[in-house]
């Protein structure tokens, strides 16, 4: 089947490839519809490898998708021929001890597309699991779909930042993992989410969303302007979404005693960790890897309307341009939160 | 000072009492704006008593207010002369067990406003301490401010639920809590909420905020709605605001398999409670006894305009008016979800 | 194969079943050692059906087993020939909804030995997915192994209470899952656990136990008794074990404010429950159902030596005793903790 | 009243000097009893400051005190005279923010004896806030009610973790709040706690007690270990009680997926902390900042018999000996977890 192949570091290609095709009772097989192009794509695009996971053999790309049930397994109840899905990327193996206790996403034999040597799913059709496999409702369209994925990295910092109803949040970094936390904090719970970067493009694109202040730390003091709309109190919850170290520096002057800190972003080095800081503030820290038992929540509060994802999506491609998408993604221009590529067919 | 005083059951009168005038180090006194009319002042004017709280003297009625410091303790530094404020009614005692450990809501020697043998708060001013008294922004106005005491149980009905970001909810009983539940619910984290009841005009008022879907079980199966609405799976969140033992029976159908029943409602009777029927679900049962460490948070959801109560607000009467407003309340007219009297001055 | 079967309401035979033999990739075979006899197997003995699930084609009984490893299947990684091991007796849709949460045991779909029609394990040998199959350490006897299925209830029941450390509990009902119950929040951080029962006999059982207070409701009032120990606070958790609907009575005035009530006996009709008292608390009320995740702490604790069940053995009988070891079970003598029976070979 | 005083680094002196004397309505004054030296006590004495808490004034030493109430002030409910009493050190204010929300702990007004320029308790009576003093049972001794302040630093970290029973534990570093963190952590829940060190004296103390394994990290791997009693699941909590940075190196190898570490010690320089390490377990990770709402639930724990502290205390020194007890605790010897000085009288 037709595919985006990453061939090697840098070098992509539109041709066959021979994929898994079989339909196994608990299988459903789809025909995709649309794909985002996500940073990781980009980066084994670009670099080869994401730590230890190295490129050795040529893989398919691409792990945000939507699209339309093709086929089902005998077995499966959930899903029937012609209903329009977002898919899990992540397969775990769902006897093992980590899935047991619902959290599938720590499994360390998950089997997660487009990351060596799995294949990903910029391809006309794939077989995935029915039981990772969600149904969209009709008010809810292929873009918006293949949004559901990285809305539920912001999902799952949301979920396990436990945010109390009116919680005050700081979201640092206004990347795409920035913005959808701030989006998932504030549908779940959160009355006023703060976010602040070094970069006005950026800044502007969250600006939209009332309910997100965006803090430019190029010109204001993110610490007086959370300090200022807490009364001196802190935030109850900081998401640091940008991955720089340079963040963990003061991080809890912004929160309040008893605050949560929930990390999302990956810094390449060691941080400097003040934990005299995080213990004078008794504070609790979260950490987020990628999302678990979230994608049909997200699905409930994009289809109500309490997140909108459409303005984040800056262009669409067509398939056959897959790889004029993917140079446009590697120059990672501010406006572009997210591109996406549309199926043929 | 003038006040609203209810004599005995079924006699209000506006006339001087004497009323504690002195301000302590840890006080503010508050020129009073706006309060509301609660069921619960309305339930001794009409009965005199609520359970074991029984009128024995003459009582200033009146627990949910808003107005402005006129006058600040010596060791007050939360808030200055002219700042725009909410009260919360129960004082507790701060240094006993419960209050230690943040639940000062079920202190057992807590004082709270217009449940005997406490006065409450219809007259043009009170002395309250500081620790208990919350600024409103600007942009909040002082009818909304005399609201965030009711909604401050649905916010503690939404806290104590521990809403996953995207839950779906039910609220069986749609009377002013019942819909500060739902309206709590959703900008707490919930997708959707459904609310139940058999009255109509109750179901129009909340059936106009987006996210509230009412269900009129006169002519519509709550269960059926429930289900269909989400596969067969139930809700996320049950929350029983009507105290109409009823509304136990089944209750845990509209339930997912580990799923949340709240208890806000308080029926006079013993209800009939299936215990199998929850050990089946393995459902995990809150109750919310008015709140703890809510107002500020409600305030913030108000300000961010993520909550607007101002279309439950039925009228307002003038102070002298008083009387008036309470044979009014004592009718129960379905639309009439919140009556609120204006102080003079 | 030989193996005890049901054949109908009051009739047990010895005798050649035909059961699934076949061994799956993530399955192992196991040489049945030990089988505990259970309240729920003996009244399929004596009534045919408990609630909703009635015997109608001869069954296998018993689900409370350890044993030794025989086979395993290709893809067990686990566990190895030989392995002394006990197993859990639920098998669920490992991708159903429920499991995918952590919750498995309310996986509507779970295969439950012993629970028609699906068969239990009085028999030599049988096949089990290896997930739920859990190795004994040398210094855990197969006598002990075998209570592992019971103790995994009140581990349940003392997990999800939350057990904060130096929390004194009360235990309501001091049958064998009161025991089992006293036994996992004790060893679950309580500090004193108190049990009540009207049997003498039972409550000795449990009073041997350090830190485990008998109170025999017919000499001693329970309220007084839990108030005295705790200078007229309350408890910090109340578990109802009984099944009693006359449990329910003033059973929040046990608890201190803001704490919790778990429910693990299964009452047969609705009980008279008092909202307003659970309110006034604001009690959190947990169900129990079963257990999920359990058996790997319980074997840990018993391995510990923190939990000796070795006390609970009443008396051990020979497989080709085992209609004796029903009859004497049937008789239900308060000493009988546990009977067991012992597979030949 | 005669103290044991630090008149400036390296001095101290037994003199008179001036204390409040004044018992408040809700104050209770206590003949103090016995008395333990604290490491935070003699780093004031050898250093003269911990961090930001610099010595300027003359200040009396000793914050883990047991004693007699000798007077009640009117409003005191809880206590009588001659009740025997352990307090707890830092009093918050109670109306703050933190306190209202039960973390009075992190109240940023606690004034903690002790803690320049408050005075601490080594002298012969003290006055004290009846909330913050706590009632011995009988079977508890001054002595053993003298650790109950250092081991509330344990409870606080074992409630913080939020074992689940059976949980298996590493505590990180022996010296003696590691020791209490093992000790709560056992007795709070957890089946077995490994504890490293490089001390082999300080090793031997912890490891009189069932259910510790002290790991030698000059012999043995930690991490090896670990995993051999796991089957190479890891731990379910690690506590960090060293304080050293090294600690932070591969910490997370030793967790389980989804596991939860605890920061206790206090590193005086930021660590080199692994983020993407935190991440790919998905830990959890909390701090401890002293304590709140744990004393009376670690004297239960004393009195039920589930802690015994006294193998801990090394030396007994009289009141007349204070000095040398300072100079012996400055020595650091590994067998000396607890020296404790006795009030005469």
């Amino acid at each position: 089947m037709k595919a985006l192949v990453l061939e090697r570091k840098g070098e992509l290609a539109i041709r066959d490839i021979e994929l898994p095709r079989e339909v196994g009772p608990e299988d459903v097989k789809i025909a995709i519809h649309t794909v985002g192009v996500c940073g990781s794509d980009v980066h084994y695009y670009t670099h080869g490898a994401i730590g230890s996971f190295i490129l050795r053999e040529p893989m398919v790309l691409g792990h945000e998708a939507a699209g339309v049930v093709l086929e089902v397994g005998a077995a499966v109840k959930n899903l029937k021929v012609g209903d329009r899905v977002c898919m899990e990327p992540g397969i775990p193996n769902m006897a093992s001890r980590a899935s047991k206790l619902g959290i599938y996403n720590v499994d360390p034999d998950v089997r997660f597309w487009a990351t060596p040597p799995i294949h990903g799913v910029l391809t006309p059709e794939v077989v995935h699991p029915a039981a990772f496999t969600y149904k969209l409702p009709d008010t809810v369209s292929f873009a918006e779909g293949a949004m559901v994925e990285p809305f539920a990295v912001g999902m799952q910092a949301a979920t396990r930042a436990r945010i109390t109803p009116g919680d005050v949040a700081v979201v640092i970094g206004c990347g795409p993992i920035g913005i959808m936390t701030a989006l998932a904090a504030l549908a779940g719970g959160c009355s006023r989410v703060f976010i602040s970067d070094l970069s006005a493009p950026k800044l502007a694109i969250a600006g939209q969303y009332g309910g997100i202040t965006p803090v430019n730390i190029t010109e204001a003091s993110l610490l007086e302007t959370v300090m200022a709309a807490t009364d001196g109190w802190g935030a109850d919850v900081i998401f640091e979404a940008s991955g720089s170290p340079r963040a963990y520096q003061g991080i809890f002057d912004l929160m309040r005693p008893g605050g949560t800190l929930v990390l999302v972003g990956l810094p390449v080095e060691p941080v400097a960790f003040d934990v005299p800081a995080s213990i004078f503030k008794e504070a609790r820290i979260e950490t987020v890897f990628r999302y678990a038992n979230n994608f049909d929540r997200a699905v409930n509060l994009i289809a109500a309307g309490k997140v909108d994802l459409k303005p984040l999506i800056a262009e669409t491609f067509a398939f056959e341009d897959s790889i004029a998408a993917f140079e446009r993604a590697a120059k990672g221009l501010p406006d572009d939160v997210k591109l996406q590529i549309r199926m043929p067919g």
